[in-house]
Protein backbone atom coordinates (compact mmCIF):
# COMPACT_ATOMS: atom_id res chain seq x y z
CA UNK A 1 0.00 0.00 0.00
CA UNK A 2 1.18 3.36 -0.61
CA UNK A 3 1.85 5.71 2.10
CA UNK A 4 0.86 9.04 2.32
CA UNK A 5 4.14 11.11 1.47
CA UNK A 6 4.83 14.09 4.00
CA UNK A 7 6.62 17.24 4.32
CA UNK A 8 9.53 14.91 5.87
CA UNK A 9 9.51 13.30 2.49
CA UNK A 10 9.43 16.55 0.72
CA UNK A 11 12.51 18.03 3.02
CA UNK A 12 14.39 14.77 2.20
CA UNK A 13 13.96 14.72 -1.69
CA UNK A 14 14.97 18.12 -1.80
CA UNK A 15 18.05 18.28 0.15
CA UNK A 16 19.05 15.27 -2.07
CA UNK A 17 18.18 17.45 -4.90
CA UNK A 18 20.62 20.21 -3.43
CA UNK A 19 23.40 17.52 -2.58
CA UNK A 20 23.35 16.46 -6.28
CA UNK A 21 23.69 20.28 -7.22
CA UNK A 22 26.49 21.24 -5.05
CA UNK A 23 28.17 18.08 -6.01
CA UNK A 24 27.69 19.23 -10.26
CA UNK A 25 29.07 22.52 -9.11
CA UNK A 26 32.07 21.36 -7.55
CA UNK A 27 33.38 19.44 -10.62
CA UNK A 28 31.86 22.80 -12.96
CA UNK A 29 33.69 25.36 -11.19
CA UNK A 30 37.69 24.40 -12.04
CA UNK A 31 36.14 24.07 -15.79
CA UNK A 32 34.63 27.29 -15.30
CA UNK A 33 38.16 28.96 -13.85
CA UNK A 34 40.36 27.17 -16.81
CA UNK A 35 37.86 28.57 -19.10
CA UNK A 36 37.90 32.39 -17.91
CA UNK A 37 39.89 35.11 -19.14
CA UNK A 38 40.38 37.62 -16.50
CA UNK A 39 42.33 36.63 -13.82
CA UNK A 40 40.34 37.89 -11.15
CA UNK A 41 37.23 35.12 -12.49
CA UNK A 42 39.99 32.47 -12.43
CA UNK A 43 40.39 33.29 -9.12
CA UNK A 44 36.36 33.87 -8.09
CA UNK A 45 35.43 30.58 -9.35
CA UNK A 46 38.11 28.84 -7.73
CA UNK A 47 37.24 30.40 -4.27
CA UNK A 48 33.80 29.28 -5.09
CA UNK A 49 35.09 26.06 -5.63
CA UNK A 50 36.58 25.73 -2.01
CA UNK A 51 32.87 27.52 -0.47
CA UNK A 52 31.56 24.60 -2.38
CA UNK A 53 33.19 22.01 -0.64
CA UNK A 54 32.19 23.64 2.77
CA UNK A 55 29.26 23.58 1.92
CA UNK A 56 28.71 19.92 1.08
CA UNK A 57 29.93 19.18 4.12
CA UNK A 58 27.10 21.23 5.90
CA UNK A 59 24.55 19.35 3.80
CA UNK A 60 26.19 15.93 4.94
CA UNK A 61 25.34 16.96 8.57
CA UNK A 62 21.73 17.72 7.73
CA UNK A 63 21.48 14.56 6.78
CA UNK A 64 23.03 13.13 9.61
CA UNK A 65 19.95 15.25 11.51
CA UNK A 66 17.52 13.56 10.49
CA UNK A 67 19.16 10.08 10.87
CA UNK A 68 19.60 9.86 6.97
CA UNK A 69 22.40 8.57 4.72
CA UNK A 70 23.95 11.63 2.06
CA UNK A 71 22.83 10.50 -1.41
CA UNK A 72 21.91 12.45 -4.46
CA UNK A 73 19.07 12.51 -6.17
CA UNK A 74 19.77 13.51 -10.20
CA UNK A 75 18.43 17.18 -10.40
CA UNK A 76 17.84 17.86 -13.98
CA UNK A 77 17.51 21.62 -13.23
CA UNK A 78 20.68 22.13 -12.33
CA UNK A 79 22.32 19.98 -15.44
CA UNK A 80 20.15 21.86 -17.51
CA UNK A 81 22.12 25.27 -16.24
CA UNK A 82 25.22 23.97 -16.45
CA UNK A 83 24.92 22.22 -20.01
CA UNK A 84 23.81 25.83 -21.19
CA UNK A 85 26.90 26.91 -19.32
CA UNK A 86 29.16 24.43 -20.89
CA UNK A 87 27.18 25.78 -24.70
CA UNK A 88 28.50 29.40 -23.74
CA UNK A 89 32.29 28.22 -22.96
CA UNK A 90 32.39 26.40 -26.25
CA UNK A 91 30.43 29.18 -28.32
CA UNK A 92 31.83 32.30 -27.04
CA UNK A 93 35.37 30.47 -26.91
CA UNK A 94 38.35 33.73 -27.82
CA UNK A 95 35.56 35.92 -28.07
CA UNK A 96 35.60 39.20 -25.49
CA UNK A 97 32.26 38.32 -24.29
CA UNK A 98 33.44 35.01 -22.39
CA UNK A 99 33.96 36.21 -19.22
CA UNK A 100 30.20 37.96 -19.14
CA UNK A 101 28.86 34.80 -19.78
CA UNK A 102 30.45 32.56 -17.83
CA UNK A 103 29.45 35.12 -14.81
CA UNK A 104 26.08 34.95 -16.20
CA UNK A 105 25.78 31.56 -16.05
CA UNK A 106 27.33 31.23 -12.57
CA UNK A 107 24.56 33.83 -11.40
CA UNK A 108 21.82 31.72 -12.82
CA UNK A 109 23.18 28.73 -10.66
CA UNK A 110 23.66 30.54 -7.30
CA UNK A 111 19.98 31.47 -7.73
CA UNK A 112 18.92 27.75 -8.19
CA UNK A 113 20.96 27.18 -4.88
CA UNK A 114 19.09 30.97 -3.28
CA UNK A 115 15.64 29.34 -3.98
CA UNK A 116 16.35 25.82 -3.02
CA UNK A 117 18.21 26.58 0.44
CA UNK A 118 15.33 29.33 0.94
CA UNK A 119 12.43 26.73 0.59
CA UNK A 120 14.81 23.80 2.80
CA UNK A 121 15.06 26.56 5.83
CA UNK A 122 11.39 27.12 5.95
CA UNK A 123 10.57 23.55 5.72
CA UNK A 124 13.53 22.44 8.57
CA UNK A 125 12.02 25.56 10.70
CA UNK A 126 8.41 23.91 10.56
CA UNK A 127 9.98 20.63 10.89
CA UNK A 128 11.51 21.81 13.75
CA UNK A 129 15.02 20.73 12.82
CA UNK A 130 16.19 24.05 14.59
CA UNK A 131 20.27 22.66 13.39
CA UNK A 132 19.81 22.22 10.43
CA UNK A 133 18.22 25.71 9.58
CA UNK A 134 21.33 27.26 11.22
CA UNK A 135 23.65 24.84 8.62
CA UNK A 136 21.76 25.73 5.83
CA UNK A 137 21.14 29.24 6.47
CA UNK A 138 25.03 29.27 6.37
CA UNK A 139 24.85 27.81 2.85
CA UNK A 140 22.04 30.43 1.55
CA UNK A 141 24.41 33.54 2.84
CA UNK A 142 27.70 32.36 1.01
CA UNK A 143 25.44 31.96 -1.98
CA UNK A 144 24.27 35.19 -1.58
CA UNK A 145 27.50 36.54 -0.81
CA UNK A 146 28.69 34.85 -3.98
CA UNK A 147 26.30 36.37 -6.46
CA UNK A 148 26.79 40.04 -5.17
CA UNK A 149 30.53 38.93 -5.76
CA UNK A 150 30.01 37.72 -9.39
CA UNK A 151 27.58 41.04 -9.87
CA UNK A 152 30.50 43.03 -9.07
CA UNK A 153 32.80 41.58 -11.25
CA UNK A 154 30.78 41.76 -14.14
CA UNK A 155 30.40 45.53 -13.65
CA UNK A 156 34.37 45.70 -13.47
CA UNK A 157 34.99 43.94 -16.51
CA UNK A 158 32.74 46.07 -18.21
CA UNK A 159 34.34 49.16 -16.93
CA UNK A 160 37.62 48.05 -17.52
CA UNK A 161 36.55 47.60 -21.29
CA UNK A 162 35.09 50.99 -21.03
CA UNK A 163 31.83 50.27 -22.17
CA UNK A 164 30.45 51.27 -19.41
CA UNK A 165 30.64 54.53 -17.13
CA UNK A 166 32.26 54.16 -13.30
CA UNK A 167 29.99 53.29 -11.15
CA UNK B 1 35.60 32.40 -41.87
CA UNK B 2 34.10 32.18 -38.06
CA UNK B 3 33.34 35.68 -36.97
CA UNK B 4 34.18 36.40 -33.24
CA UNK B 5 31.54 36.30 -30.91
CA UNK B 6 30.37 39.76 -28.99
CA UNK B 7 28.46 41.38 -26.06
CA UNK B 8 25.73 41.73 -28.38
CA UNK B 9 25.34 37.82 -29.59
CA UNK B 10 25.32 37.01 -25.80
CA UNK B 11 22.75 39.71 -25.22
CA UNK B 12 20.81 38.08 -27.91
CA UNK B 13 21.47 34.32 -27.34
CA UNK B 14 20.39 35.02 -23.96
CA UNK B 15 16.82 36.97 -24.65
CA UNK B 16 16.17 34.25 -26.72
CA UNK B 17 16.66 31.56 -23.97
CA UNK B 18 14.66 33.60 -21.37
CA UNK B 19 11.74 33.84 -24.60
CA UNK B 20 11.65 30.44 -24.86
CA UNK B 21 11.46 29.88 -20.94
CA UNK B 22 8.74 32.55 -20.69
CA UNK B 23 6.35 30.86 -23.12
CA UNK B 24 7.03 26.77 -21.23
CA UNK B 25 6.36 28.67 -17.99
CA UNK B 26 3.13 29.96 -19.51
CA UNK B 27 1.57 26.30 -20.50
CA UNK B 28 3.17 25.01 -17.27
CA UNK B 29 1.19 27.22 -15.00
CA UNK B 30 -1.96 26.33 -15.42
CA UNK B 31 -1.26 22.17 -14.96
CA UNK B 32 0.20 24.32 -11.71
CA UNK B 33 -2.83 26.06 -10.94
CA UNK B 34 -5.31 22.87 -11.45
CA UNK B 35 -3.00 20.79 -9.44
CA UNK B 36 -2.77 23.28 -5.97
CA UNK B 37 -5.38 22.16 -3.41
CA UNK B 38 -5.51 25.51 -1.68
CA UNK B 39 -7.58 28.02 -3.01
CA UNK B 40 -4.98 31.04 -2.99
CA UNK B 41 -2.24 28.73 -4.42
CA UNK B 42 -4.99 28.12 -7.93
CA UNK B 43 -5.52 32.19 -7.81
CA UNK B 44 -1.60 33.05 -7.40
CA UNK B 45 -0.32 30.44 -10.40
CA UNK B 46 -3.23 31.95 -12.43
CA UNK B 47 -2.70 35.63 -12.07
CA UNK B 48 1.03 34.80 -12.70
CA UNK B 49 -0.10 33.46 -15.57
CA UNK B 50 -1.05 36.56 -16.78
CA UNK B 51 1.10 38.64 -15.83
CA UNK B 52 3.70 36.07 -17.92
CA UNK B 53 1.52 36.89 -21.01
CA UNK B 54 2.82 40.57 -20.49
CA UNK B 55 6.13 39.68 -19.69
CA UNK B 56 6.09 37.71 -23.31
CA UNK B 57 4.74 40.96 -25.06
CA UNK B 58 7.58 42.80 -23.50
CA UNK B 59 10.39 40.37 -24.54
CA UNK B 60 8.97 40.78 -28.53
CA UNK B 61 9.46 44.34 -27.56
CA UNK B 62 13.25 44.34 -26.66
CA UNK B 63 13.43 41.63 -29.82
CA UNK B 64 12.10 44.82 -32.15
CA UNK B 65 14.31 47.61 -30.56
CA UNK B 66 17.50 45.34 -30.73
CA UNK B 67 15.67 45.21 -34.53
CA UNK B 68 15.03 41.16 -34.44
CA UNK B 69 12.53 38.63 -35.41
CA UNK B 70 11.05 37.01 -31.70
CA UNK B 71 12.20 33.42 -31.57
CA UNK B 72 13.06 31.17 -28.62
CA UNK B 73 16.19 28.87 -28.03
CA UNK B 74 15.93 25.99 -26.07
CA UNK B 75 16.59 26.49 -22.27
CA UNK B 76 17.77 22.89 -20.58
CA UNK B 77 17.71 24.61 -17.87
CA UNK B 78 13.83 25.89 -17.12
CA UNK B 79 13.19 22.32 -18.79
CA UNK B 80 15.11 20.53 -16.38
CA UNK B 81 12.89 22.96 -13.33
CA UNK B 82 10.02 22.54 -14.98
CA UNK B 83 10.31 18.68 -15.07
CA UNK B 84 11.36 18.55 -11.74
CA UNK B 85 8.00 20.62 -10.46
CA UNK B 86 6.15 17.95 -12.80
CA UNK B 87 7.67 14.93 -11.16
CA UNK B 88 6.73 16.87 -7.43
CA UNK B 89 2.87 16.85 -8.89
CA UNK B 90 2.99 13.05 -9.37
CA UNK B 91 4.81 11.97 -6.23
CA UNK B 92 2.94 14.46 -4.25
CA UNK B 93 -0.42 13.94 -5.57
CA UNK B 94 -3.19 13.41 -2.60
CA UNK B 95 -0.44 14.47 0.23
CA UNK B 96 -0.75 17.65 2.14
CA UNK B 97 2.72 18.45 1.18
CA UNK B 98 1.74 18.67 -2.28
CA UNK B 99 1.19 22.41 -2.73
CA UNK B 100 4.71 23.07 -0.32
CA UNK B 101 6.61 21.34 -3.61
CA UNK B 102 4.38 23.49 -6.03
CA UNK B 103 5.53 26.57 -4.34
CA UNK B 104 8.73 25.69 -3.77
CA UNK B 105 9.22 24.48 -7.69
CA UNK B 106 7.34 28.04 -8.83
CA UNK B 107 9.94 29.79 -6.75
CA UNK B 108 12.89 27.87 -8.17
CA UNK B 109 11.57 29.24 -11.75
CA UNK B 110 10.96 32.45 -10.98
CA UNK B 111 15.07 32.68 -9.25
CA UNK B 112 15.83 30.85 -12.82
CA UNK B 113 13.94 34.24 -14.57
CA UNK B 114 15.29 36.62 -11.42
CA UNK B 115 19.18 35.78 -12.49
CA UNK B 116 18.51 36.33 -16.54
CA UNK B 117 16.79 39.30 -16.26
CA UNK B 118 19.20 40.94 -13.90
CA UNK B 119 22.44 39.62 -16.18
CA UNK B 120 20.18 40.98 -19.28
CA UNK B 121 19.43 44.54 -17.82
CA UNK B 122 23.16 44.91 -17.31
CA UNK B 123 23.98 43.90 -20.61
CA UNK B 124 21.34 46.16 -22.24
CA UNK B 125 22.73 48.91 -20.42
CA UNK B 126 26.33 48.72 -21.30
CA UNK B 127 24.95 47.84 -24.91
CA UNK B 128 23.33 51.61 -24.92
CA UNK B 129 19.74 49.63 -25.38
CA UNK B 130 17.92 52.17 -23.08
CA UNK B 131 14.66 51.11 -23.87
CA UNK B 132 15.15 47.58 -23.57
CA UNK B 133 16.48 48.06 -19.75
CA UNK B 134 12.53 49.35 -19.09
CA UNK B 135 11.18 46.97 -20.20
CA UNK B 136 13.47 44.10 -18.56
CA UNK B 137 13.41 45.85 -15.53
CA UNK B 138 9.23 45.88 -15.46
CA UNK B 139 9.58 41.90 -15.64
CA UNK B 140 12.11 42.16 -13.14
CA UNK B 141 9.68 43.35 -10.95
CA UNK B 142 7.04 41.23 -11.25
CA UNK B 143 9.08 37.99 -10.79
CA UNK B 144 10.78 39.36 -7.80
CA UNK B 145 7.17 40.29 -6.45
CA UNK B 146 5.91 36.77 -7.31
CA UNK B 147 9.04 35.56 -5.52
CA UNK B 148 7.53 37.12 -2.48
CA UNK B 149 3.98 36.64 -2.85
CA UNK B 150 4.83 32.47 -2.93
CA UNK B 151 7.15 33.08 0.25
CA UNK B 152 4.05 34.40 2.08
CA UNK B 153 1.58 31.90 0.74
CA UNK B 154 3.96 29.10 1.85
CA UNK B 155 3.72 30.92 5.09
CA UNK B 156 0.34 31.09 5.42
CA UNK B 157 -0.10 27.60 4.51
CA UNK B 158 2.15 26.46 6.56
CA UNK B 159 0.81 28.95 9.82
CA UNK B 160 -3.06 27.35 8.59
CA UNK B 161 -1.95 23.89 9.12
CA UNK B 162 -0.64 25.00 12.48
CA UNK B 163 2.90 23.47 11.89
CA UNK B 164 4.87 26.63 12.67
CA UNK B 165 4.01 29.20 15.01
CA UNK B 166 2.00 32.37 13.57
CA UNK B 167 5.00 35.09 12.27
Amino acid sequence: MATIKTLDDLFLDTLKDIYFAEKQILKALPKMARAAQSEEGKAGFLQHRDETQGQIERLEQVFEIIGKSARGKTCEAIQGIISEGEEIMEEFKGSPALDAGLISSAQAVEHYEIARYGTLIAWADQLGHTDAVALLQANLEEEEATDQKLTQLAKAQANAKGKIKAV
